[in-house]
């Protein structure tokens, strides 16, 4: 078990029966340590996370058509980018591929909801990453009416099914729900209009959308209890605590690059025989 | 000036009247410092790098359309994976849109040459990574006779046409070639002959592809000179020292980003207002 954790992270963030009202944002569940430790186990297993992904991308290279696919889902300054940078942000970039969905483009309006969602499936050896996905068509679209529910209702079943039809094509599926305090939020959007360098991440109708916070952690429980799957679990993470998100979602993804026991692609060629062509050129 | 330069990255491997023939592959042009000085150098503008990119993404979060566009061009082990992984790994990889452009599909290849490449443009507020590109269409293709001269002789010219374009739209485009020398590539295959966390980056025919380096040389050479233009000009990097690579590859990057002007997005709010509103929810 990683250093700290008393439980496996898998284990104490899986969001089996868990009601989010109770939940507290500021805990670190299975993590024994304070934000020192938690930092240093950052740095130390960014870099265990960095060798699997470039086992991946290897094995990807090879023909490997396993992927892993990290989908994040969180209200507004729930950390969701910090995340990308900082999680992300320690791997190898070409083995990466990036999705951000936000409000559906007109033409995307026009497909089945999980058009757009399918056109940026991480391919073999990929570690794709989906900053919100089509779980907003089930959280956005519902607490807004954008659709009536007869239409999104069944979709938690296609959702359901969808992940299933991934999972046995070969992706393994990190679902992260990441959830900060209402006033944590307030903290979090207050300095967005205190600093300059940070007015471009406010937008007026975060502040709208506050209203709609009960709304909102009644789609987000519908969701855990409906889309929670033995093949596609949500992990639910109290991320008041930034360093302790970061460190969580590092750990998830560890456990399900683990998962896949990989190891380096075996030649496909003679070593000897090329050593000796080599030798001659 | 970035320490130790005695001239910018950007003058001094410009590739203006440069003979590829007369290349020293393991120098360091315009850098007087040793390896040491070299990776202090490289920690310190990785920072400078990163929140210079953080810039063009918040403005094209913003609306801003500029792009930046990184081109890499260089023969198998020149070290184009090492430049992704180590300097574009140093960004934010919410804003980095990356491209790898190996041989062209069925599909690709009933389209124009430009076609794929148009696909995988940056859009604004990106910075964009194309490892290998539309210059594999007068490089392998012409080395190789994959098609006839009178398709690839008119190419120059289609190339700095649709460059022109990009730029008149708002991408600077950073056109890096990487050059080691026939020696350094025998050292660099022959390692991946030893290791095996290696074995997956070696392909026989990169051995068969060494009996046509001088055809390359003149491909890559003919590049430069029809390709070089004000607007995109290239920059020939010796990359027999890949610490000296990744460094120049990061001050080309600083430089672009730096004729941008970024500053922070304005906030296109009341921020007072915003901030009475937040205090009341």
């Amino acid at each position: 078990m990683a250093k700290h954790w008393s439980l496996p992270a898998v284990d104490a963030l899986r969001s089996d029966g868990l009601r989010i009202a109770d939940l507290d944002t500021s805990g670190t569940p299975g993590f024994d340590g304070a934000k020192a430790e938690g930092l240093a186990c950052l740095a130390e297993r960014a870099t265990v996370l960095s060798g699997l992904q470039e086992k991946l991308y290897a094995n990807g290279r090879s023909g490997d058509k396993r992927s892993v696919l990290l989908v994040l889902q969180g209200m507004d300054t729930a950390g969701k980018g910090g995340i990308v940078r900082h999680v992300i942000g320690s791997v190898d970039p070409q083995g990466v591929d990036h999705a951000a969905f936000g409000v559906p483009t007109e033409k995307e309006k026009h497909h089945h909801f999980l058009w757009r969602i399918r056109k940026e499936l991480p391919g073999g050896g990929q570690l794709g990453v989906f900053d919100r996905s089509h779980y907003e068509d089930v959280l956005v679209v519902r607490v807004h009416d954008l659709v009536p529910p007869e239409v999104w209702q069944p979709r938690y079943d296609e959702i359901n099914a969808f992940e299933k039809e991934l999972v046995d094509e070969g992706t393994t599926l990190v679902k992260v729900a990441m959830f900060v305090s209402l006033d944590e939020q307030k903290k979090r959007l207050s300095e967005r209009l205190e600093r300059p360098d940070k007015y471009w991440k406010f937008n007026p109708s975060d502040i709208d959308e506050r209203a709609f916070w009960p709304a909102y952690q009644q789609a987000y429980q519908v969701m855990l209890d409906r889309t929670s799957t033995e093949y596609a679990p949500w992990h639910v993470i109290p991320a008041d605590r930034k360093w302790f998100a970061r460190l969580a979602v590092t750990e998830l993804l560890i456990a399900a690059l683990e998962t896949l026991e990989l190891d380096w692609p075996a030649a496909t060629f003679d070593i000897e025989e090329q050593k000796r062509r080599l030798a001659e050129v």
